[in-house]
């Protein structure tokens, strides 16, 4: 699997053409959503503060009645049906006439063949302001838009047991990155080392004098080296544990039932930092799955036994371990091992394994396919009130790629896509997609990058013919929610 | 550090010339050792058994008073001075008169510049016949060598605190490996699948009818597949465990108070198994230090607080922090984050960080720098009586390469080499060395290997000037115990 994911990655980001544009300002560009105007709920702030931050999110969510679909494709009440029947299919993408979105990415989606009544995949493309919680050096909190920061940001989310995670998620992760950057506004700017410490009251008054810092020179000799990228991966990894944990908060108000996988993408200071929380092969993302995850799952389960209620081992065996093989010596393996070895059935091995199962079919206590996600905080065992968290993790595996370091041409791009894209796609059949499809536009077409993800979505669903969506190979298409974003790396001068 | 990793293995085992020599029978070759005549202590048998069982090992170092050298550089009491002496740090390799290592493989070694009063590396290099325990089929247990397995084996022993640790490695590890592949006789030699189950009574008679295997034929569809390569590497790894359990139960016998990092090689059926228990960098393994293995150790920490005694924190911290931070807002990173973010100081931060510092000088528990290991069962942390284990894990990382996928000439060989090596050569300069010294003799000329395994010795040591023992460009060379085995992978046709 990650040998896929990491031809997709050479093939899809390969190099050539002129060098790229650079970001300009940081000024937030009018063409896209303006700044959010109320912060999301302070993660891990007093309930009263926590309570009245997080309405204006929550209401929007209630506001739209049962199901939604990404702001930026602009959907009539007509379109909206459209985009919500199950025998057309209809692909959508945002109307040529409105405004592009940034950097002319494409997107293009479609709703599944009849497994869930709405579109459980979400799709969100902002451009984000960050403006700094306080200057850390204690000058006054005028707020300045030339100090503040902006960036990029991509989302899809994909939905399990229905779609309310995967849209308060598309509605407020973002934030909750802008949240976690806001210290770091004047920091990143400042080419010095990072202060190893801020001053203990955000927000509170203090002078700007920059000696109030605690920074390097003040400290031990012997000190870590921590660098300004590594404060952005952590202001992502915090993100997504805040998200999850306002889920568990809100999830009676937002009647959160299920889940979602993530897969993100920040553009901040000339960098991607590509978040990965999903179960499919994509470009620089690799799968969480019980199979990929199988040893971190294991030790857990190992080290804290209470977690599995009894009901479960966390020793893998082959298949489901049978009374009448008590005594015999069967193969197992155990969280230290990638090996397999003999051990003797004795009674506990009865109980059902932690993980079992092979591919599509792997599960995770008998349960869920995917070990990763946002929500899911009513989850439990089937006929069991035995929780699924911890051992579904909301944490993310973060990964950045410096756009500046390659010369990136306009076929250069970066293909975002749910379940519904890579179940019946390959790598390969992606890449002669993108090839395909750029080659008949102009490189300067802005308009390409949504051809190119309408193909994609198009070419996963198939057409309707004996009795399935079948593709011209006639296997069967994607039945899947599939959704699809094409981020042109080196396109026509749109980073700023 | 990865990365120098993988550029040595593509350096050093490049392909081209004949195509490898096939092993033939697994008779047991009389170019070396004999099969060992007793047994290792049964692993987790009981106690009555382990004691007699492991007598004649414990014996054999007892007998060898205050230290010893490698059996197959077959050292007089002479020359065992000679090897034991700091001043002149005289190189030792096997005899040229003596029998080769299989394979030709070349061996050399130095003592430290007196960092320890004897060499605490050991070294085995062993053709080792396998038995199997018991015809699984039930046919009867007549021992038949046709019927047995033979495996080439390497093993590098770094030892600390002593080498005592190194030294019962040295002799034990490789009948561990023994025993554990006994069950797999008959399995490894049959291209079928590995049955799932064994019969419950290893050693019990049975009938010859194969039937009496509970093969896949008789299980539920839905089972997994598991490889024989798979076995052999949980053979090897469950042998590591039991050495370590050995080790633990029998050290006040043994006087094994430190303990020791473990580099193995195993070569079976046409593939090398590298077993990686190492600080060092060297083809094909990686590091484990409180660096590389902080999330484990962290996870370990937080999941298990009991195990940090109140004494440490899970939490990482760039500089210890110090009580009159309480309050401020310091860098940190847990378990789950590879990036940095700010948290506020509470009081138990304040407690010593499970892991701290950076190369060299990274600690786990402010004690020790390297974090997998055999032995150190009666370590604690400093002034404390906090045991380091489990922190300190003695799970083996295994890595398979197979030896007839490539064609190896000659001049392609595997480098083991301890620490005393790795801390002042690069991989670039050993391969540097390695064609240098290749190339002055014929292809076909078998002490081509001791060579070069003396010339890499010899570099990392260097020779006494100016008050140390210095390199060309005048750096310090090491002053730590050097060992390096060369395994040629092409060599003269002496894989039988």
């Amino acid at each position: 699997m990650l040998n896929r994911v990491r031809s997709a990655v050479a093939h899809l980001v390969s190099s050539g053409g002129a060098p790229p544009p650079r970001p300009k300002s940081p000024d937030l560009p009018n063409s896209t959503s303006a700044p959010p105007a109320a912060p999301p709920q302070g993660p891990r702030s007093p309930p009263a503060r926590a309570g009245s931050g997080s309405a204006a999110p929550a209401r929007t969510v209630e506001a739209r009645a049962s199901f939604s679909r990404p702001t930026f494709l602009q959907l009539s009440p007509g379109g909206l049906r459209r985009a919500d029947d199950h025998a057309g299919r209809a692909v959508q993408s945002p109307p040529d006439t409105g405004r592009r979105l940034p950097w002319s990415t494409g997107y293009a989606e479609v709703i599944n063949a009849g497994k869930s009544r709405h579109n459980e995949d979400q799709a969100c493309c902002e451009v984000v302001y960050v403006e700094g919680r306080r200057s850390v050096s204690g000058a006054p909190r005028e707020p300045s838009r030339g100090q503040g920061l902006c960036f990029y940001y991509w989302g899809l989310f994909d939905g399990h047991a229905g779609g309310r995670a995967a849209e308060m998620a598309s509605r407020l992760l973002h934030r909750h990155i802008r949240e976690q950057l806001k210290d770091l506004v004047e920091i990143l700017q400042d080419p010095s080392p990072p202060p190893l410490c801020l001053p203990s009251t955000p927000g509170a008054p203090g002078s700007s004098d920059s000696s109030h810092l605690v920074g390097p020179q003040s400290c031990w000799s012997s000190q870590k080296e921590v660098t300004h990228e590594s404060l952005v991966v952590g202001a992502i990894e915090n993100a997504f544990q805040f998200m999850d944990e306002q889920m568990a908060r809100e999830r009676r108000g937002h009647q959160v039932e299920g889940g979602c996988c993530a897969l993100v993408v920040v553009y901040l200071l000339g960098k991607v930092a590509i978040i990965v929380r999903n179960g499919e092969i994509i470009p620089m993302s690799r799968e969480f799955t019980p199979e990929t995850e199988r040893q971190r799952l294991q030790m857990l389960g190992f080290l804290k036994p209470e977690l599995l209620g009894g009901e479960f081992t966390h020793l893998e065996f082959p298949r489901r371990v049978q009374p009448k093989e008590l005594g015999q010596r069967m193969l197992y393996r155990d969280q230290n091992m990638t090996g397999w070895a003999y051990k003797k059935i004795e009674l506990e091995d009865l109980r059902f394994p932690l993980v079992c199962g092979e591919g599509k079919k792997a599960r995770m206590m008998a349960t869920i396919g995917v070990t990763r996600g946002l929500g899911d905080h009513n989850l439990r065992v089937c006929s069991s009130t035995l929780p699924i968290k911890p051992f579904l993790s909301s944490f993310p595996e973060v990964r950045v790629y410096d756009l500046t370091q390659y010369e990136h041409c306009p076929d250069d791009v970066l293909v975002l896509g749910t379940d519904g894209l890579w179940d019946v796609t390959s790598d390969c059949e992606v890449a002669a997609t993108v090839d395909r499809v750029l080659s008949a536009y102009e490189p300067n077409d802005p308009s390409r990058y949504t051809a190119l993800a309408q193909a994609l979505v198009l070419g996963a669903r198939g057409t309707p013919r004996d009795r399935g969506w079948r593709l011209p190979n006639n296997k069967l298409g994607s039945g899947d929610d599939i959704s699809v974003f094409v981020i042109p790396l080196g396109g026509p001068g749109s980073y700023s």
